[in-house]
């Protein structure tokens, strides 16, 4: 089936501006509650929300295979299940009815009335419920940058880190949608030069930037993903930022990974931008410096060309833009991740949510995360606002940003934006 | 409420053979498939499944609050986060309606039939959707014997270990319930005196003796849990068997810990005990060694006393028992798991599952893995029909048991009961 829905010379008759990231060309996926407190599936062109619960039932959709409710549900996880072909049919069918051609809803008022949202009239939900979250690490820049900092400069990578795109789970009851407030998480932590941990809030609270890929059922337990077969698995991709407390990472770490470090939260942003959508923005990644094994080898372009940036605005003053690098730097590819996650038969199915890991670049302003930025807190960087940051300080909101663009067609991810508050005190009983 | 389904003295008029896991003290939760095709939630009485489902129909239930259908559900996550209010009102009414003294069921034929299954007429399914699944890695015995082989004997124990439970977050996607195959996987490893991993089947699969317990909704993100107030959110315990493929994971585990060498299957048995069921089992833990955080601090007896054992049984010849131990053993308990994995705000919800970690015991004889029962595999062990073993072999089955006893009442988890196939070979197309 054809991607129309992605043609660059289709217009819409609803309103978009020009620098949007949600022209007719993108046609994300998301949930969201109506100001009726209804919870649907919805996409979004311009500013403009669409309840596609509605127009499902409005008889839009009559020519595709779907059932009554796949719309009319607080998750995509079935209508992700049911497939590419559908979701291909679908978003064909969305670019159908808001095409600046098409007279049939533009001209029904009250079809409209019903089916379109303001977005102050809606409040965005997670999009999927999460089965099962893995973390990749596969920029080689920032594995370098943390194996240079923690260990030594001239072995920075590990021995596997060429072989294998190294991951490892983390946990997805904390994985909270753009907008919702964390707070600074306590633990224990090492200091310097003590035998013994303290607790007490962790004084390094860091961002990471990275994306993340929503999968389709995949596989059943037992049998790998072959590696140029993954893209069939993968729905979208959304921005993602995995929350992190250096000073408890960095005490517990030893010997099973990241725990209460990485799980007190972790935001994503609430359109899941298709992979169709992203097909005119694929890249060839950067060359294998080692040899990859079979499995593991892909054939064409696998990365994509996705702008990124992240910015720290503190409390009543203006943004800084404290990074931008790219998603097509990353090392390993999402098919490699896919293929390597399943080699041993591990299942992935509907609504799993893999990230890249922290998406670092090549320069020193296209760093992921606070930790390269100011290398361990040694180099502060000044905001805009004159404050000086090592890493996050309370009541700052971390914002990021993502978007593709060529031939003047821009398609993006919105943002995710999250405060983060002091450390959470119990209501008294 | 009392706990009246605990009562030593009740007999029921079901028959219970003597050594049965499942007397009317017990009454585990669990779900299975019935010869009718149903899916439902059961509970067991010696060999004799119990249809909950039917029984609520039947009105059974009718003086407890529940949803109509709070039984006739694929999983208990429902049941589950019902709370233990609930919990402990139906098992105290399960054991009244099978007591020898009541009649009412017992007289009526047509509800006989109905409710009461052969367990061959039945297929146990997995008793909870798994939203998270966290391996913790709480024996001392344990952690010290992998330190020593894998580090230094002087220094086994990493410095946070005394400190904090170490753990970690695990795949849910691939547990499954006792008597589903498993295949070996296929994965890198590292040939000793090589710079280059190989790929091929893993070489040293072994089974992890452990015990998991399943949570209700416990807290909200950013709220901690108290540790005396833990247990509160533990609706009962399963054996585990968290499947390892030692040559994947040591090339792999750096410095993320452990993924495809844990991520290809881990087993649990199908019959959830209750934490009440296991109240007259409770006992002091190992004394602390160095003293802990405040929060980690646990009043009374949070241990319990659960025999365990692990048995290898080779295709078509008679099992050996290869390890006996006890859960008691554990250094941490479940309070100071779920308090520590909180400590930070992560929500804790209804069908997690969190896994105690590899239960070694003191004695050669009490080890929970191959790995530390053959140290590594330079102590080959000699099986009943005179094979040898250092790890687990293709069409072997690895079968765990647990129970507690004393005053003449056994509880019991039954079993969970694994066979490894060999690599998983697709199919042609």
């Amino acid at each position: 089936m054809q991607i129309s829905a992605n043609n660059p010379d289709r217009k819409t008759w609803l309103h978009v501006d020009k620098n949007s990231d949600f022209p007719i060309q993108n046609i994300p996926f998301g949930v969201f509650l109506t100001r009726d407190d209804i919870i649907t599936i919805g996409t979004r062109i311009g500013d403009t929300a669409i309840d596609l619960g509605a127009l499902h039932q409005l008889g839009y959709f009559s020519d595709i295979p779907l059932t009554d409710d796949i719309f009319l549900q607080d998750t995509l996880n079935d209508f992700i299940a049911d497939g590419r072909k559908t979701w291909r049919a679908v978003r064909n069918k969305i670019a159908d009815i808001f095409d600046a051609e098409n007279e049939t809803l533009k001209n029904n008022k009250q079809h409209k009335e019903i089916v379109l949202f303001r977005l102050d009239e809606i409040e965005m939900q997670l999009p999927v419920q999460i089965g099962d979250f893995t973390d990749f690490y596969s920029s080689k820049q920032h594995a370098t940058n943390l194996g240079a900092m923690f260990r030594d400069e001239d072995h920075a990578l590990l021995p596997n880190w060429l072989h294998i795109p190294v991951g490892y789970h983390g946990r997805s009851s904390s994985i909270i949608p753009s907008g919702i407030p964390i707070h600074r998480p306590q633990g224990q932590t090492l200091p310097q030069d003590s035998k013994d941990p303290i607790f007490g809030p962790s004084e390094l609270v860091d961002f990471e930037l990275e994306m993340g890929f929503i999968t389709t059922d995949a596989n059943d337990l037992g049998e790998p993903i072959p590696v140029n077969e993954a893209e069939e698995y993968i729905f979208g991709l959304v921005l993602f930022n995995d929350w992190s407390a250096r000073d408890i990472q960095s005490w517990e770490y030893a010997p099973l990974g990241p725990f209460l470090s990485k799980n007190f939260a972790s935001s994503m942003s609430p359109w899941i931008v298709t992979l169709d959508a992203l097909e005119p923005y694929r890249v060839q990644g950067p060359k294998p410096v080692k040899e990859q094994m079979p499995y593991l080898q892909t054939k064409g372009k696998k990365s994509f060309d996705i702008n990124l940036e992240v910015a720290i605005q503190p409390k009543k003053a203006q943004e800084t833009v404290v990074c931008r690098t790219n998603f097509k730097y990353m090392y390993w590819n999402m098919s490699q991740q896919l293929a390597h996650h399943t080699i041993n038969g591990c299942p992935v199915n509907s609504g799993d949510l893999m990230g890249s890991g922290t998406i670092s670049g090549p320069t020193p302003d296209s760093l992921g995360s606070m930790l390269e930025i100011t290398w361990k807190g040694t180099k502060p960087l000044t905001l805009k606002d004159g404050t000086e940051r090592q890493f996050i300080n309370d009541y700052d909101t971390v914002v990021m940003r993502g978007h593709c663009e060529n031939d003047g067609i821009r398609i993006g991810f919105g943002e995710v934006k999250t405060e983060l508050l002091p450390v959470f005190t119990p209501k008294k009983k």
